[in-house]
């Protein structure tokens, strides 16, 4: 196995590094995720798996990483072999139920980037993926939102982290739903990145069949929509639509939000909720009055900006923005991590977006 | 004046093509205008105008045109002097209530694709727009949406050319206006091209200010609201909420509606109810069961496609698709003109969707 | 089989319009030959072929010509069975060679949009290509550039369209090698859009992976530059180096060549001797002293736009720009297709270049 | 003037940070200097100035920044009034030239990132830039690209920073340079996302203008020819001809040169001399054997890849990418600044390139 990532300093407030494994570091989550843990003080990558490139040095697929990252890709079953404190599991849905059986001991930090563990309620999950091999690790398992679970995710070792839809669309809801004050559907019309759709070869996501156009997918049926729903109902039962639109951009989710809130309420009442929500969210930015975001304003970084308006019959238009690979993905699982670990949170996630 | 436009092959169904002036060629909706006009067998190009680039061959401004168009951009004046049976005016808003009243003898076609006609109520159009300086003339102008309003339209000698937005939503709610059958709030989700922001120099619509980045724009303020509001108030009272968003492309606005209709219909019923209202009408397609547009399925066409999916509890979604620039200005514009004229609606805009 | 593509209008000249096929017809050069033929009006399409798509109506593969064309997709056997005039072949580099074999009977047009029967020796082709298995018919085929070409093409059965960058670049070299005028090495730099490379799911052709990048790819090494070479060695021996590059966009190639003329030739020659060359060329044009070409002044036309400088001690850039689906495809066969068959050259493709 | 850029954590080398001002902070190369220095753990941004925006904080022009960066930004001429150690310039062509005499005291670092310091012939300048009135400075400067001028550059207080396509070119080319081993013309063909045309209102690019096209400009004419060949000349009286080409992407370079080196040299020969030169570069990277670089591998990061093939007959193929702000502009900057202060080269430079 290749060298050290270059440029890693260690930060010295542990006696050594903590070793993270990531399983499909060849996907863009994966390797998402390598180039941010580059960048952490406080941990070494030490295991990278690929099925489809093992064998291979991890800067021969990915050519921007010669000199940063020179590992070879290995087999999964190595995952089991090594000695990890976190690992990180990037794989399709439905993979990591077989293997989380196998590597969580209650010491080690587990962090599943797929759907498998979502869910408490099993039942909820076969609706929509399909059988479910372990069901018994699902209450174990928690939801890695940390604006929302962050005291649980703390003490927790096998993390799940949320979808890259559901985080824009929680986040823009989450303050309304927890004060009380959401009344009248939710609907959701979210628009993502190309590279939510993962790194397979598929003809439908060919750069003549995306660049140029927009559509809408998945409409009312997506397995996003059971995953916000499950957490709208622990404060609300108003029904909740989402339909996902693929965006002819790289990276990047916009969720706009209508729905409506308490009559009465102003459009600076609510933005007062949402800061006083998100006081101490390192995280999360409340626009002014008036302006909304741009997926461009948090590109490469794990902010999430909101802005909203409402109307004066108590209609009400909230919009997130994020980086669907990073705070959708893999930038809330470092966040996860570092919680669970008690290192500083922003650790590893301190860059502010680039532009342009 | 330069020479004819090549390929120009007269139908021979009248003993001359009718002349036709287009006044501001060289914006986006100008532009596409010539475009069209070009293949259109019984009109032919007699003027052209533009103030930025007035005296050059228009083929030296559109190096695209040259061998097809090569005529002189001539000053706004030229309009009063030259003898025209078809107007356009792609002109900035507040430019036309100027030169129509000049213009207009009810003999003459004038089609304006800017907003200054589009509101009878005068009112209405100055809250949003500033004064109106030809209020007099608001009432012989006829709303240009064939859909709606076709048979008025054949009979017209001033028509208003709608909005981009508001074409694509009134489309996407017509049927089951007229049909009654919309129950609750109208919220609008629309995604824009960037042609759609005109030919204008403006730091925001610079290509690395727009590139990989989506962001809404606005936000239930925009002009188009009041457009396409007055169409719905004339079905029902329903309250409206139109948010469009900037789409990193050229060409194409999708729009997507979430409603309700009336509890108990289906998503067939629904279909049904489109394609009835729809049956005749040469530039509308009504997607299968299941299936949603993609802007890059109309670009360059007049098309508009539209699907839908209704929900149990009478929740609905709307999309519908439409170049921007055709059936959202120029093709629209020569549409009218067709009925106005008496030639067949289609003609010069038969032309498939280009793809990829 | 569906029912007939609407809107085209038979011109009257024959008693019947020719009946075509196109096999392979759900690929970029297929589905682009579809729109082309929609438009002539002396052709009828009779078949289309998929392996992929077979049994299904073109129009559900692609919904952008639904109400356009509906025929159904038939098995390449089809071919063998039908009364055809014309057969386009769109099929991957080495099918034709089997099939040819079975259709050529020197009555029937066959015109091969793949490489098979591009070179007259077939050791060239093997060096490149592999085995060729029709050898005998290799010297009945004519290499389909009408500039160079045309009346051998008029008479011929079977066409070899030439590849895109071919196209590109052996029209920008042409009268400079007829006139005997150029000296000196030739380096060819290539820049071309992703629908050349075909419709094929492959990870490098995603929008992520082409997106807001821009890579060389085939250095020295392109099978495209061979024949380039033959073209260029029937004028001349200077050495020939050709790179492509990937450019993100859809359609559109732009060729910058760099090479020395005769010491003494300004500029103006050169341009005046280009515009000799092709003065009754319909689909060149000569840009003026100090413009050049841009991919998107040719788009989804059949253009060749070329630019040029030469320098005081001889040396020159020769800059051209086609539209790769079309002048550097289907819209070459079908310029070859009426060239063979007698009717006016531009047929099907008089329409201009199409902006933004 | 607002607070403390976020995240900055001083290393401690010395008692305080180097106090930096950026004038014309607006602009790409600005705002990309900002970014950078905010993860520099040796400076302070003390000064950002504005014509356009003074008197907002930088974060309301910019709002990715927000929470990172919320300065206010100043008139130019608070840069006489503040006590600074390090100015950037980034301000149009010509405006360094009237401000560098007021700033030049031979203590404080000035680095300009226009080209009115790069040449040290008054002459050359003024043939394509037109008059310079601080001709006395001109051999105050150093032309600023390490890989040549590092040694100069750390005692120097005037740095010239290079252009961007220089930049890229003069990389490529040095190595056989500086081994007497080029023989030939050189031709460069280089392609620049637009970010290098700066963030001013140009209908020219605007997205619609530049998406899905691609163009040459100033062939044979650009302002950076005669900077390329100034260096050039310094070791060989080869031509050089220069022609840029517009790229539809934010930010990259890549430039492919053609030329002729030594005959009997291998492509592995011209690797190692390649690899030699540049051992101790940090921010170099060679390519292996049949590589080729891709700007999307180098994109937000300092790194310039060089890849290359040779030709039995000498004739050679180089290819260089850079990020054109970064490598090609602020990140080059912050090298040069890091040098002259005696900083670690890499000092707010380590992060690895950014992908998809």
């Amino acid at each position: 196995m290749g060298g050290k990532a270059r440029g890693q300093v260690f930060s010295g407030q542990r006696d050594r590094r903590w070793k993270v494994g990531i399983l499909g570091a060849t996907g863009y989550t994966g390797i998402c995720l390598v180039s941010i843990l580059l960048g952490h003080r406080e941990v070494e990558i030490s295991l990278l798996t690929s099925n489809t490139h093992k064998g291979l040095a991890l800067s021969s697929v990915f050519p921007f990483l010669k000199g940063e990252c020179d590992l070879s890709l290995e087999p999964i079953s190595a995952a089991f072999e090594k000695d990890l404190d976190v690992l990180f599991l990037c794989l399709p849905h439905g993979q990591s139920m077989d293997i989380v059986p196998r590597l969580y001991d209650g010491r080690r930090l587990i962090i599943d980037l797929g759907a498998d563990f979502r869910f408490e309620d099993a039942q909820l999950y076969e609706r929509f993926y399909g059988p479910h091999t372990s069901k018994e690790l699902l209450s174990c398992a928690t939801y890695g939102l940390p604006e929302l679970y962050r005291e649980r995710i703390r003490t927790s070792k096998l993390i799940a982290n949320p979808g890259c839809y559901p985080t824009s669309a929680l986040l823009a809801l989450y303050p309304l739903l927890k004060a009380g004050l959401l009344e009248g559907e939710i609907y959701i019309d979210s628009k993502s990145g190309v590279s939510g759709a993962g790194r397979e070869a598929k003809v439908q996501n060919l750069f003549p069949e995306v660049s140029e156009g927009f559509r809408p997918y998945s409409v009312g049926s997506h397995r996003h929509e059971p995953e916000i729903e499950k957490e709208v109902r622990s404060f609300s039962q108003v029904p909740v639509l989402f339909v996902p639109h693929l965006l002819p951009i790289n990276r990047g989710i916009l969720t706009t939000v209508y729905t409506k809130v308490r009559k009465g309420l102003t459009t600076e009442d609510v933005l007062s909720l949402f800061r006083d929500t998100y006081e101490k969210e390192p995280f999360i930015r409340i626009m002014e009055d008036g302006a909304f975001p741009d997926t461009r304003q948090v590109r490469f970084s794990n902010y999430c900006d909101i802005g909203l308006k409402v109307f004066a019959d108590g209609r009400a238009v909230i919009v997130s923005a994020i980086d669907n690979l990073v705070k959708g993905a893999s930038g809330q699982a470092v966040q996860n991590m570092n919680l669970a670990l008690g290192i500083d949170e922003r650790e590893g996630l301190r860059h502010p977006p680039l532009y342009p």
